[in-house]
């Protein structure tokens, strides 16, 4: 394996405008959403550097590459690729100290924007001695292999190695040579990750144990598979954070989908649905408008963070707070169309900076999510007639199964992900087999229905706020951060003091055998 | 997946007397020995039906075919192949009662073969009112991929997928379907396994945990990886297993290699060679012969059983102890290499049939185990000047990896199996994260050495027999059984009934709640 330094190029992130919508067409349900499983979406993948702030100081790094194995699980000559990772051992107090090693779980994009909006991680670094490693997940940002983006998604047998296991893997050779080449053997390894990036690091819990000491899974929905949780989950979730906003703006919302589609119908309708919505290029079909009016909300509830943020997008403190308060704000006369377009706005151009707005700016369309989407991570997703303010949908395999054939010559597995890394009786199995973990939700995330939000043993725990949104305990804290964040953190900080000192005690104790 | 029933083809076994050495050229080293890990060897891979013996009356099984991916870690599109696998239902409860499914992790050959020589499953499994199911491990007997063993074995391509995680997820995959089949989710599932079959069944707690209730590993050298135990541990104990029967035998076997190596360099010295040890064809090199002997005295020790066996060839009981009255009781005068001939007819030819020795009935010369051996299961093997009866030989990677590279065109990955499944920190590992394993392990097997020898915590534990050989706990009983082992069989039976009882118990407050 050979690795090549890169001299330190500091960039920071901004993230494009720019609104990708993963168009998929449902001939039979024309006015369904596209209801594949959201993470970050494209933002990961297109988050882009901007030069006009500067990163926190406290994030220096160098960017490397280290040679991984397409297939861990196989012995077919295939090409090697350059894993990226970033690296910071600035404060780090060396083997000798058995200083700590931190190590992100890369998930669905760029790395740099991953670290950059992992803020905790830089943060306690200092405090624990801790050398800090972000490695980035294979196929996103420049890991890629067949050497380039545009080779390596160019079809089903170039996409083939992205997978959840191959990742752990990759996790798992990255950190034995990494210990090998710091002389670190003994140095304990803390994982952290949030979203996907949380599934990872819980799973590598289960299945390497012996890599590392503990994992800070962050929103980590390892439970949004099969039957485990309902599907009408998610979009409950995220309807639900609008309801508590005000009801008002919830029934808008839910009106407001037929709305768009009477509309649509008309006469000239897609016309004026494009001047409503102040569209760039003229609206096609409503299921266009849907399922961007969609990701915005989904989204919204994601980010609904309890201060100003740019996560995905620019946005306010208590985003969805403000797009209710235009939504339901309106002089009396103002149309569904336009309540909800001025909700949207938020979202989508809260900086003003817009001029009009791109349904679709990707007509490549191959994300490496999608493809996760459609391959292992088939999470069924509903929308209830009853809770949801979606227009109804109800999960259907087939269908998907048909999409996902259609667009990337692959058939899902549906049951694998429960297969490799249990689910069912994931209680059972964390209790019995799991240790040091730390599965945080907030439960505002729409995402933390998939998640574990009970305490499952002393040393696999759940914490859960009640204000909090997808992995804001991940995120640098500000001055504006509240209370019960400030305690969360200290929280974390504490389980992550006690297993490591745990295992300095265990290893000296084997030192004195 | 889709499976294919067999007609019921009852089949016994038998084992060719045909001795199947793998001929290795070490250029460098002459006279070194062919010191790859030695489980089985060819003997599994050849077994043959027999028609003289009916098999015991409690073998009662039917033959299936479940459809297996090729790859289970990518979306490569690659033919399924079919695994085999047998099952008998003869004595389950059934899903009702949770009966019990019994699992043997098929290792390097024909599961029928392993089936036949694992009675203790099948004594024990009405007791349990167990299902028994004996999956074989892909590309051995009949799972092959690519529609043959010729096409499966052309080369490196087509072996890629040979690798012990694939057999793990096959495994996985097969009880989800089985338990699915059965409506017996909620039935728990035993682990069991011999040899490699047993270190897949440790494996497999540690990787799958949420998939099986326990395991009984019998034999397992699962430590025996780059440094953790000495590489001359194997060698060392097949010598002890003489040293213990007499000093006199190891001294003429540690003095016949130059004996054979001198009488090689004279002239007609191979003829004498051929003629002196009765072989078909005539001795080309002396290495064939040392390597024909070496392989006597590694498989005598591993089935150094206590009464009559035929599990690899028909052998009396205790047979070192035939071996060695053979080599030390000649006439005075008896040459050293007529003791040894004498000695090594006790393994090759006990019931006198053999007319003469083939050294290598196989000219392809490509096992599965081979394979094996040169990507995964690097086993570092040496012999020590000062303790070993062979010949010295230190561990030489550099060489291996040319053997592997020129034989199949495939550059092992030594430090693979810890990265994958931990090793050097087990104990920690399996005390943190594993339960109920059994470690079973002879003192008599030379893999003892590289097994798991210590209690681990309350649930993983060891079980060392002074007296046993390779996972002689695993066979069915005889009325020549010592105590010991019936005790320790009696041991493994009560604590597979703690494992299953606290499974119901669980299974029942989870019900209750």
């Amino acid at each position: 394996m050979e690795e090549h330094r890169l001299s330190l190029r500091m960039s920071t992130l901004v993230f494009t405008l720019s609104i990708i919508i993963i168009v998929l067409s449902y001939p039979a349900q024309p006015l369904a959403l596209n209801h594949s499983p959201k993470f970050l979406g494209k933002f990961a993948a297109t988050a882009r550097t901007h030069s006009n702030s500067e990163p926190p100081p406290q994030f220096h790094y160098e960017k490397r590459y280290f040679q991984q194995r397409l297939d861990h699980f196989s012995f077919s000559e295939l090409p090697t690729f350059p894993q990226r990772y970033l690296i910071s051992t600035e404060h780090w107090v060396g083997p000798h100290r058995l200083g700590p090693i931190f190590f992100y779980c890369g998930n669905e994009g760029d790395i740099e924007w991953f670290a950059q909006n992992t803020g905790f991680v830089w943060e306690i670094a200092p405090r624990f001695g801790a050398m800090v490693v972000f490695p980035e997940h294979r196929y996103y940002g420049e890991s890629v292999p067949y050497g380039s983006a545009e080779e390596a998604y160019k079809n089903a047998t170039t996409l083939s190695y992205l997978t959840a296991e191959q990742a752990l893997a990759d996790f798992s050779v990255l950190i034995t040579y990494l210990k090998h080449n710091y002389s670190a053997k003994d140095c304990p390894v803390v994982l952290f990750g949030g979203s996907y990036g949380g599934m990872l690091a819980a799973w590598m819990r289960l299945k390497y144990p012996h890599i590392a000491v503990g994992a800070l899974a962050s929103s980590a929905p390892i439970l949004q598979f099969e039957d485990i949780v309902p599907p009408e989950t998610f979009y409950d979730l995220v309807s639900n954070a609008f309801k508590r906003e005000s009801f008002t703006c919830f029934n808008y919302i839910k009106q407001s989908w037929n709305e768009i589609a009477s509309t649509g119908q008309t006469n000239n309708g897609l016309e004026l649905l494009t001047k409503t919505f102040n569209l760039c290029q003229k609206l096609k079909r409503t299921k266009d408008l849907y399922d961007w009016a969609e990701a915005a909300y989904s989204y919204l509830a994601m980010v609904n963070y309890p201060y100003p943020a740019e996560f995905m997008m620019t946005l306010p403190e208590h985003p969805i707070r403000e797009v209710c308060r235009r939504i339901d704000g309106g002089p009396a006369g103002t149309s569904i169309l336009e309540r909800i377009y001025e909700g949207v706005n938020v979202y989508y151009n809260y900086t003003g900076e817009a001029k009009c707005f791109e349904l679709d700016d990707d007509p490549h369309g191959m994300s490496g999510w999608e493809w996760q989407a459609c391959t292992e991570m088939v999470m069924p997703m509903s929308s209830s007639q009853e809770s949801s303010m979606f227009p109804p949908y109800e999960y259907n395999y087939t269908s998907i199964q048909a999409e996902c054939l259609k667009k990337f010559g692959v058939k899902p597995r549906p049951r694998w992900i429960t297969t490799e890394f249990g689910g069912h009786d994931i209680h059972a199995t964390l209790k019995k087999f799991g240790s040091n973990i730390i599965f945080s939700n907030g439960l505002l995330d729409p995402w933390s229905g998939g998640g574990v939000l009970q305490n499952i043993s002393e040393s696999v725990v759940s914490l859960v706020t009640e204000e909090g949104a997808h992995h804001i305990d991940l995120r640098s804290s500000t001055k504006n951060d509240p209370d019960w964040l400030v305690e969360q953190r200290e929280t974390e900080i504490k389980l992550i003091e006690g297993w490591i000192s745990d295992y300095h005690q265990k290893n000296e104790a084997m030192f004195d055998m």
